[in-house]
């Protein structure tokens, strides 16, 4: 009986990828050259009897995650979140008043928060999530998603996701990429929410990490989160991340800015055939436009060097026909 | 005819599942108190109904390697691969004669290397494999394999490995945990065989790690090898680094040596009903009886926590009626 209610399961599993295959894996993608050499990249790659096949156990595919997989304007959103924290606890700590960035958060002056960079903001939310443990952070990030408003969308930020690069992540999946988040964010903001969003799971999302410390408290072990940067986990320091944590070389890489450089340079001088993704923030309309200019998302060396190495570009105005997901 | 042939083969597989369900999944056990619990924990957090059951996701379960899945006497096993890169390069080295551990090296004096301890043995490593890229690394460990054979066993390294652990690392990846090696040993060491004598891949093998360089020479983006240990991956960083690595507290951990004692401690106090196991050398005939006089696989303060704390001991001596694999 056991079998035969397994058996009627694989069955409808079956017919339900023989009609997926004649369904387009990328409706959010316009019918341009960008689509075009994904899906053929996929195809190639993956059918055992092409010269191009990759075996499964190397189909890896890592992703920034800011201004990649979802926005990161008017300020990485991760920011926002680091503030409302500032504002929650800053009286507890009058000294903020003269420091920065917690003087500019304080006075909300978001440009002088921004002049702080990466790691101004790493800087803000190690300072205000040191001093409680693992698990307490996760509650405390999951906890603000569910009030925290885009400030110009007003949407929740986990409806800031780019919709077309939700459903590469999935064609990805259904054709056996494992794919990773290597983003220089931080690596539990992410797991709060990225798992349930992206279908991407907790051990496969990687990024900036703090210190932390072993400790029994009251009988019970945990691990504490310190106010001190671990790994700023940008540009040269992502494919040592991936290496270290991954041990293969990707075949597939997206990112968007100068801190995705070397990953996705390393990632196109695989030993098998890769495909380097890049991001082009070009649609001032639906979304923001911006490269070199740009503080966040900084993109200035990689643009020519895409050209140079063959990397896919993406232009979000020309390629994608809706950027967040329909709400 | 595509779905015909899937749904056949589904069948067989099936058919496999339900026939293999009757078969001892440890044969290498013996029908003690210990391998009961281990049988017993697995089915109930894997019953659906059972008030133990874990979800998939949450099923981590995490291994030492030395002393743990294979044999570490009369010294940890990537000393020899050390040694004899040491014994080669020593021309280039003619410094090397008067410093330790090298100059021991040198003279053949094992006791003298082993004094060294763990961080010894990383910089004997680091300094031997420095100056090479990730991929050059990882061949010249699996050529030094092939011809490398145990001191007094004269086997294979790889073929040191306990034949009952591997059993029951095959038995939770049968039952969907994600099995996870978390070692003091060189992570790059490890990944270079340990994928396919435990069917654990790559990237769920983490352990000490040396710094890198990401470097473009002659036109090629790799991660060059620096003489530096990054992280030594022992005691209270082991729940660190499967915080940083994994993000989820282990249901499972097995460790040998107080280096465990941290992770084990930290994977008892999971939410979800959990595992540790400590393996415990007390068969002095077949393998090696040790514990607090030894200085490789040192075991002094987990041995009580674990009768404190209710961890599952294995006696190897009573436990096992096979330790290594039938030759």
């Amino acid at each position: 009986m056991k079998i035969f209610r397994s058996l009627t399961l694989a069955a409808i599993t079956l017919l339900s990828h023989q009609v997926l295959a004649n369904v387009d894996p990328l409706p959010s993608w316009n019918d341009t050259q960008t689509k075009k050499s994904i899906i053929e990249y996929v195809q190639q790659t993956t059918s055992p009897d092409s010269k191009q096949f990759i075996p499964v156990s190397e189909r890896i595919a890592t992703f920034d995650n800011d201004g990649t997989l979802w926005a990161e304007k008017p300020a990485y959103f991760q920011l926002y979140y680091a503030i409302d924290q500032v504002k929650a606890q800053a009286s507890q700590h009058p000294e903020w008043k003269n420091t920065e960035p917690f003087a500019s958060v304080l006075k909300g002056d978001m440009e002088g928060v921004k002049k702080s960079g990466v790691k101004g903001i790493l800087a803000l939310v190690n300072a205000t999530h040191s001093g409680m443990n693992s698990e307490e952070f996760d509650a405390s990030v999951k906890n603000w998603l569910k009030t925290a408003r885009h400030p110009d969308t007003q949407r929740p930020f986990t409806q800031m996701v780019y919709q077309p690069m939700i459903e590469l992540l999935h064609y990805l999946q259904d054709n056996q990429f494992k794919t990773y988040i290597v983003s220089a964010g931080g690596v539990d903001f992410m797991r709060a929410w990225a798992p349930e969003v992206y279908g991407i799971p907790k051990e496969q999302i990687f990024g900036s990490s703090m210190k932390t410390e072993y400790k029994v408290i009251d009988g019970k072990p945990q691990i504490m989160r310190l106010p001190e940067i671990s790994v700023l986990n940008d540009q040269a320091q992502k494919p040592a991340t991936i290496q270290t944590y991954i041990g293969i070389r990707p075949v597939i890489a997206g990112g968007n800015s100068d801190g995705d450089l070397e990953m996705l340079q390393w990632t196109k001088a695989s030993s098998y055939p890769s495909l380097s993704l890049l991001v082009h923030h070009t649609d001032a309309e639906r979304e923001w436009a911006y490269d070199k200019e740009s503080a966040v998302g900084h993109l200035e060396k990689a643009l020519p060097l895409a050209k140079q190495e063959k990397w896919t570009v993406i232009d979000m105005k020309n390629d994608w026909n809706q950027i967040f997901p329909k709400q």
